[in-house]
């Protein structure tokens, strides 16, 4: 995944869909400097993904009881183009760059309007919810995935 | 606001030995206030208390595995006299008020050197690591925490 | 441990509106035991205190930046009755108990449904942006605050 | 920065002297899913870069203050090997990539004995402690590091 970074380019090719949640930052966000503390980004990231599972119609606790499988980050790549501060009014954005049969790519933003602040890859990999090795994504979920990339 | 609290007045009596560890304020627990985060200080104390049951010769993952017990906060009770900054080397606290059959008070303060920033007194309770229903505290931790008080 | 504690019965006195946000529980909140992790109680209930202030009509950085004060927490009291899970739906309630000069004390609930998980007592001092000294709290503020309770 | 990620190669290159900080797992640092929240992370790697200024003789709040900088993570690249659990005992190193005037490349590992559990590559800039904007290093800083890194 390192070399030359094929993420980018994939996030490029593949047309799909954009998912978006609101977020206002609070005390809690930020540090001393007056801006978001830096790893907090990287919650913000998480929580658009499980909301855009969820608006497919997953729920993460249902998928580990129920398929015996998780999805857990495999690497994150962030840019931090301008901080965000207390108070902001901001959207955090999901689109899908590489579906593998076990691994998915999302592209995300963190956005102040139409200024982009932030932009992550994040790579997620599909695992056995006991013993955290590799397993395919459930037909079910990446079937809709799919159709939703498209749609 | 504080007079009443009977759990102070348990922390008054019963002499205990004083446990404390040091600690470095970093970015990620500041605000943008320029100050600590006010729900951060229970994570200092928290830290605190583990490293107090470690330093007694308990590691909590070992006591949940073997003899089936967590311990959890029931309440927490916190002032906030002045504030950590970024950067501030502080210590943090550890001495027993009441000590129940399956329950412990703690009273914890962070300082800076003489100065008390923050008091605790927070209330645990020992549960069945699975059910989460209050169970008797160990003999064996319960008679090393007795021992440490006395010392 | 409750008895005795003015601030409850400060807040049993004066009725109050009530005032609340959704919250929903995501990974970043829980801890290894499966369930919330203590100290983000405190965050969820200071983002509904965000809230509604901005609900009545004030920005905290913009009081800061014009009326030169800060909120800040100078005691929190926090019961822990039941725990929250991941990918719980929430609430987080704000009500008024003492209103003071220069100070607040506010009733905050977390739950699930009809459910209390959480309840929480904090006492909020109006300070001097810049000194950190005590201020009365600006008048513009303190009426409208006062027409909300009785709301 | 991004096309070929030169940022491994320049970490490859140069040798450089390694630093390290001790780390212990908290609670607060895990989630319901029983490992280290991945955000977390970028906490203890900003943790040990602290230190590592520190121990050249750099304090942030002094350098903000005396020469008007602050520093700033342009770019974060992290890589989750192997999940790290409540308790564990862990290591977290700093190494250098390449020097700029105005900006660093850490290389960044968090080590459970000789496992790396995570690794991470983090592009710090200088900035101006006022208006945000590049700033050189200071002088007496780059020294510094520089005679570290050959150290």
């Amino acid at each position: 995944m390192r070399a030359g970074l094929p993420v980018r380019a994939a996030l490029r090719q593949p047309m799909s869909a954009v998912f978006s949640i609101p977020l206002r930052i609070y005390y809690e966000d930020t540090d001393a400097g007056g801006v978001v503390y830096y790893a907090n980004y990287l919650r913000f990231m998480e929580r658009a993904r499980t909301e855009w599972l969820r608006s497919l119609g997953f729920e993460q606790d249902e998928l580990s009881r129920e398929q015996g499988v998780i999805f857990a980050v495999r690497a994150a790549r962030v840019d931090y183009l301008k901080p965000a501060r207390f108070n902001d009014s901001l959207e955090v954005t999901v689109t899908l760059g590489r579906v593998g049969t076990a691994s998915l790519v999302f592209g995300q933003d963190v956005r102040r309007t139409a200024e982009v602040l932030c932009t992550g890859e994040i790579k997620i990999a599909c695992l056995d919810a006991q013993r955290f090795s590799p397993q395919p994504i459930p037909p079910s979920v990446l079937s809709r995935i799919n159709a939703w990339r498209k749609s």
